[in-house]
């Protein structure tokens, strides 16, 4: 199965969770101070981002797909770190891809409108944890990686990986 | 003077521009195809920016603050940049500082609701070149530099960021 990093990306906040088949290796949230210097705080989530893709190697990230809200700053927040996690991803050759709300709400709960409770619940299930995993963005994290598991069309097995990155590093020796 | 580089993110079109004094020592813009993945078009713009600050070591990253505007994907993809850009930064010490359009035009043509191509002309006057730089994305990412030549409260000198690299790094090893 493949190990698929979801995250659920914010300045405040940024979720993440780690799956492996239907096993949950490895989740949390990384917080930042608001008082603290913008690029600070994209670069201290950026870091930690980066560390736990070196340790964990997913095949894939996964990310919610945001749509327009009503405060431009979260969502400015929330593209930053998403930029700066592209940007990692794509370094090390793992592909991104995003679903949207409705179809991770789908693809945990079999419901596209479920609600924040039920998908915790159901992430709690599906993953055979003990407790619904806190605060909410670790769940949505977990919920997003749950629904690459099912309905990624990018994830790809670590010799597929090592084949791209091979052939990436021999055209640049080319060009 | 300080070594400042201004940059006018965008995913289609990401013009650079590195100002050290009165002179524009590099610009240009990276342009990525918008048929591609979008973590591969944030991933190319984004180490294309990484060896941009590598090679030419600035003082301070300039970049314009984005406000509400009609187009929620063209945000996100400003924003997707910045965030990759912001994090590089961090990693290497570098401060990164946001100015206002208005700001921007004000500090370059002294009046904030200049027309592009006025700031155009007082870009290519100011840095003495032999032409307006183009495209567009160009002459704004010049005009953020002279702009934050002129009113930037976080450009530090040399010496100052090597002492803010090694306290970082001391504090990294204590904790």
């Amino acid at each position: 199965m493949a190990k698929i990093l979801g995250v659920d990306p914010g300045l405040t906040r940024c979720g993440f969770g780690l799956v492996e088949g239907k096993k949950a290796i490895d989740f949390g949230v990384f917080q930042t101070d608001a008082k603290t210097d913008p690029a600070a705080r994209v670069g201290e989530i950026a870091l930690k981002l980066e560390r736990l893709i070196d340790k964990h190697h997913p095949e894939l990230v996964a990310l919610e797909r945001v749509f327009a809200q009503a405060n431009l700053r979260s969502v400015m927040g929330v593209a930053q770190i998403s930029g700066a996690l592209m940007a990692t991803a794509h370094s090390r050759g793992i592909p991104v891809e995003f679903f949207t709300p409705s179809e991770v709400k789908a693809a945990v709960t079999g419901n596209g409108r479920a609600t924040k409770d039920q998908v915790g619940l159901m992430v709690k299930a599906i993953l055979q944890m003990n407790e619904i995993p806190k605060p909410a963005d670790v769940a949505d994290a977990l919920a997003v990686a749950v629904c690459a598991q099912k309905r990624s069309t990018k994830a790809t097995t670590e010799a597929q990986r090592k084949w791209v990155a091979a052939s990436k590093a021999a055209n640049r020796q080319l060009g």
